[in-house]
């Protein structure tokens, strides 16, 4: 019988170009597409929750698939994660209703974006930190972090070209907290518009840098203009952290 | 005129054989010596103050040269950069008196071992901790922690064969800390002897496990023998943090 199944899923996105199956490239959802047909014996095609780009990282993406396997929905992540190479490790496999859809669903999706500030780069954290290293006023972009919280027309900070419906996004939370040299910007939200998050922390740390003010935020939202915010942020610096649904 | 000078070495050890110079091996001393050859035009070869194993990271270790240079002595860390890999980076450059010697001067020595302690890996902290799955009593391993402070002769924490006129040394602070899900394990001493750090987190690992307890430690010490000490702990976890010269 039918069953789907959902996947929470780690990696390091370094090594691939992003989540999304391309020809000729590597992919997360391409190498699990792979290893879950090998393991289960019947083509598998999983649907992801978010297509993270090229080099971004995960601690909590969610995927699903139907299969028809016998081995228990909580015991695929054992025999998943003996398949998977280093980079790629599932922290969870359950079964979900049949209608469940990770991207269709409501949901509460948590990024966060990383910056190494500080005057020389530290080795083993270049993969997954973005360093920049002139200071950034934290105070400021805590403050800027605070217009842009709540419902808004995201349209200033999503990449020209995205077709969407809308570009009406709600943020719940949006923290900047900086851990020793490593600035932390932390955003929750009901869905986020393509590049959101890195165009989000390029704006902040324009705003670190008194390139902008916080109270410019309003301007920036109010353009609905992706040239009024600031530049979109490298990838290795953005971890999409989890998804929570309602 | 000969002047000698210091460096402050970060490194992610992941690639290297080490720090020390070894035949058919790429290692952080061999590294540094041929990119300071290089820029200045002059053989050089560095002396280290750690002679961190294959795959052990660092944060700040110590290493010196003499040269001729006319480069003043702050600005050597730029110009070596350029020409260092990413996972080598210099954090500062300075002229040090010429009998500084990086090794044989007064020192604590700070390392940091990491245990990623959870059900699954993380892949992006796949680098520099080291996965262990099996839960652990952090309290435990606060209290064993304690016995091992002081001096004391720590020859049950050498690896066998390691040549030391004296296995007695000074351990300053031993703490236990867990964040999340990364147990830190933070020593400071007066010197270590060979794979001392990795025994000292193999040991109090078993005493997380509840293979020893932490009164046991004083029988380990007393023992005076390798084997009545725990496990030598995996390379990847451990971090040289730095060196307080006094």
């Amino acid at each position: 019988m039918k069953k789907r199944i959902k996947l929470i899923v780690a990696y390091d996105g370094t090594a691939y170009h992003g989540w999304q199956v391309q020809p000729n490239a590597v992919t997360v959802e391409g190498v699990l597409n792979e290893k879950l047909t090998e393991l289960l014996g019947e083509e598998i095609t999983v649907t992801g929750a978010s297509r993270t780009d090229a080099g971004v990282h995960s601690l909590g993406n969610v995927a699903v698939f139907d299969t028809d396997t016998r081995i228990p929905a909580d015991k695929i992540v054992y025999a998943l994660n003996q398949r998977l190479p280093d980079d790629i490790v599932v922290q969870e496999s359950s079964e979900v209703p049949l209608d469940f859809h990770p991207r269709f669903c409501d949901s509460r999706k948590t990024y966060e974006y990383r910056i190494l500030n500080r005057k020389f780069p530290i080795p083993t954290q270049r993969y997954d930190t973005y360093f920049y290293y002139r200071p950034l006023d934290v105070a400021a972009m805590q403050e800027a972090a605070a217009y842009l919280v709540g419902e808004h027309d995201f349209k200033s900070f999503c990449t020209v070209g995205a077709q969407v419906e809308t570009t009406v996004r709600t943020i719940y939370a949006l923290t900047v907290v900086k851990e020793e040299d490593i600035i932390k910007i932390r955003v929750t939200g009901n869905g986020f518009l393509y590049n959101m998050v890195r165009i989000l922390a390029g704006t902040l740390i324009s705003v670190g840098l008194h390139e902008r003010e916080p109270e410019d935020m309003m301007g920036v939202l109010a353009a609905a203009d992706r040239t009024a915010a600031g530049p979109t942020a490298p990838a290795c610096g953005l971890t999409m952290v989890g998804i929570e649904y309602l």
